[in-house]
């Protein structure tokens, strides 16, 4: 296409082109838009290295090029293109651009594929975690048994399209609104907290108490150093669980000698409730040398019922000991958490405080790609309009602005896109008269907003445009959060949720109609 | 757990851990292994750099280890590991290992999850891409009413797990037996055949023969620049396909003008079959100047009926015209196509002759996740065990060797895991007595092998095994496509498919009951 446009003299031609989805994913009614940072720091990057034009150069559909062609190829960089953008973090609807591109027509197509797969997935991604947090303690806080609202860890990482894909999902869930992951380097380049207990591997390693056997603790109290085996055993003997696993309790010791302040154990190698009970004997004596243990992990059974179980066991042994430090700790729970299971765990009744998501996180198993496009909407002056027997895939031509209207309780109740040429906007507390785009009846819709906020604002204007924040992982992370909770809960609520509205001016209604019947002919 | 080895001065204790998968993915029977080129590099290249571990020491989670223990980590390197793996692209089955690590305890476990993410998503990938060219063009050639067995090409870049995921789909299709990919950096890096057509806002932006008028190509046969419009309207008036969509036409035009040799168009913007009458059009004038005109891509609607209509059309004018190059152009289908369409479209008959797959391609959207798992079967010389309430979650213990059994026509019936302490190994022509591991039962089965390979070779032994092919995707290519077509069909299939047996010795047959029952007791 470039060298096409090249050759007929038409890749300076200004063009708009505006990234949008159809159809918001996980049959929610709404979409997080996520990967702002990664498109600026494309758009500041893009040109074509040496190394790409002699590769290009020697690709076979492009032998018969004119060598100017490639000369002109590598001079292209973003220094001429305008975006405009919708905030990091954002909560977007159809049809509304997540962004738009104006700029000399080579350029724009050529950052095509690359500006899809930039904020397809992200965005994907950041509205999967949005809706699990949601579903793991929004909703359905009144319902939990024990314990606080659960927070959410991102586990994903051995699950992921490679290193990278993994990175993406540890620094997309975070913006989503997971509270922790477990992918280090998404610590290291992101910040965001990291989180992580032992393998099964590691339980598997010991098979015997003289592995611990000897090895000495500080007592917080007395400031001396113990053994803490034997403290261990004291509690063990008391509590008749010599007959549980050995080598488990070998590496509960050894754990908690490595972090006494962070003992987690990963309980259901041999018997998940053996599992706990042996973890409990460490706690004890751990307690008694004054650090506070954390909890457990589950990772497989029936989570609901023994996560349950969990708790009745902390609450015997806290009441037996009169040990209030053994009372609120964590149940972990993974293996296979998705969407459905959070609901089906709430609907249950459980004593999760924590749930580590892994695979349906970070492949969207429900559905692993947003549908989002990149379109042609204007070419100099003149609206691009792109037919199709599927109303839902008609374009809305022309290069839009597009305005958030809110009523008096500061909820937004529609977005509208007008054509960027018209001089009538919307104001806060002014009538406005708006149009379903799709009907093929006009019909007038009076509103009246009690504030109106423009939403796609500029990003870049051959440089990053001067205190925008897309690279501020943190603001997005907050722009969500705030964007979830202004929406009307109906629009928000995971079963049969309501639609938002999405309307347009009467002049752009026009174009629309016009192009369409004007392209039937 | 790194922590707590070191502190136990258990880090260098011999350890085998084993990769391996439970279930094939898709509902088949088979599994192609790839990923092994970046395995390699991985290990070869495993350190922690001085920035990691300064940000490893300012984890909150860490701030308590000793100081020593990150000089420990600094020094570690994979020098002492030994890797063995069945061979690049090979077909793969349930319990039987991908690959073996042998090792220090603490490097081991260090490479688990990167070991996973690196062979878990290009193995899913592999295995989505060898289906889906089986279900295109493998079984049902014989209802194809038009043209030669399709190909495939992988078009998923916008919709893959960010820029990487999108490589890792675009290299490993090609493993899977894929034809092209539309990722030029796959072409770059990986020398895959590139691929690629124009978009629909190519054909938007014209609106005009004004555009495309005075424009000159070289007449092939005369050597004389001929204006293509002129001759491109002349054909248009003898068709009467003056109504058509002039700016599709001009877009066309530009198109051959630009890639004469490679005349594909896109014809659904605005009307299919009208888009077909447009390209032929073109078609005819190019082959008038001695040029092969290639074909059309549909992208929407019922591709089996457009496909034949296309045929059609082509035919027709091949025949007005008796035009032969006319005959067999290329019909290219894209618009979410995967392996369930595919059958569907073998069953009702089309005239497809290349599949642009992108999004199911790429997501696996069948099945978005391998699991593979990674686990530590062997300490020392102690067999390790896991148990589990589910049979298949049983681990088998021991570092293992593998081999493959082949009839006496040379396919492979059934693999055979023995411990890699057994002297009695299966030899070419000789009895030897197997036994289903999971059966509580311990039932002779007597079998007499053809042929025996070995199938899990070494790979790396503290720097790249002498002579191993895992970094040359080419070989890993014809690995898979030897590997599934020397399979009994009854495996391949995609419905119903038949189970191939894995099977253990007898030695490892008790070692597995013995730890099984002391485990559980």
């Amino acid at each position: 296409m470039s060298y096409s446009f090249w050759k007929l003299g038409r890749h300076g031609e200004l063009a708009v082109f505006e990234l949008f989805h159809r159809n918001n994913p996980f049959k929610g009614e709404y979409t997080i838009l996520a990967g702002l940072d990664e498109v600026v720091k494309f758009i500041a990057h893009f040109k074509f290295t040496e190394e790409d034009i002699t590769y290009l150069k020697s690709m076979p559909s492009l032998k018969n090029c004119e060598p100017e062609f490639f000369t002109y190829l590598s001079s292209l960089d973003c220094s001429q293109v305008e975006v405009r953008a919708q905030e990091h973090g954002a909560v977007v609807f159809p049809k509304v651009p997540f962004l738009t591109v104006r700029g000399p027509m080579i350029v724009c197509q050529l950052l095509e594929t690359t500006l899809l797969n930039l904020v397809n997935f992200p965005s994907l991604l950041a509205t999967n975690s949005a809706r699990m947090i949601i579903e793991a303690r929004g909703q359905f806080s009144e319902k939990l048994i024990y314990g606080k609202a659960p927070t959410c860890a991102e586990f994903g990482l051995r699950r992921a399209q490679g290193p990278d894909g993994a990175f993406s999902a540890s620094k997309y869930c975070m913006v989503g609104g997971f509270d922790a992951i477990a992918n280090v380097i998404g610590g290291q380049k992101c910040g965001w907290p990291v989180i992580g207990t032992h393998a099964h591997s590691y339980v598997m390693s010991f098979d015997s108490l003289d592995q611990v056997k000897g090895r000495k603790i500080k007592d917080l109290k007395t400031e001396k150093e113990v053994e803490l085996l034997e403290l261990v055993l004291k509690y063990r003997k008391e509590l008749n669980y010599g007959n549980l696993h050995e080598g488990e309790l070998a590496a509960f010791v050894a754990y908690a000698l490595s972090f006494p302040h962070g003992f987690l154990c990963l309980v259901d190698t041999y018997d998940t409730l053996s599992g706990v009970k042996n973890f409990l004997t460490v706690a004890l004596a751990m307690v008694e040398l004054g650090y506070k243990p954390r909890g457990v992990r589950l990772d497989s059974g029936d989570l609901a019922k023994l996560s349950i179980e969990t708790h009745k066991l902390y609450e015997e042994i806290a009441e037996k000991y009169n040990c209030k430090e053994l009372r609120d700790l964590d149940v972990v729970a993974s293996n296979d958490i998705n969407e459905k299971t959070l609901r089906e765990l709430n609907n249950k009744g459980h004593g999760i405080t924590v749930y580590g998501i892994g695979t349906n996180l970070v492949t969207c198993q429900a559905q692993p790609a947003l549908g989002g496009v990149y379109k042609l909407t204007q070419l100099g002056n003149k609206p691009r309009i792109k037919l199709s027997s599927d109303i839902v895939k008609v374009l809305i031509p022309a290069e839009k602005r597009a305005f958030r209207l809110f009523d008096k309780s500061g909820q937004p109740f529609m977005d509208l896109l007008i054509d960027r040429k018209e001089e009538n906007i919307p104001t806060s507390g002014t009538k406005f008269t708006v149009y379903d785009p799709f009907n093929e009846k006009k019909k007038e819709i009076e509103v009246t907003p009690f504030e109106v906020k423009e939403i796609i604002k500029p990003l870049w204007d051959g440089k990053l445009v001067k205190g925008h924040n897309a690279l501020d992982l943190n603001i997005a992370r907050e722009t969500c959060k705030n964007g979830i909770a202004s929406l009307n809960p109906e629009i928000v609520r995971q079963e049969n949720p309501r639609k938002y509205e999405v309307r347009v001016s009467g002049d752009l209604y026009d174009e629309l109609h016009h192009l369409w019947s004007s392209s039937r002919k």
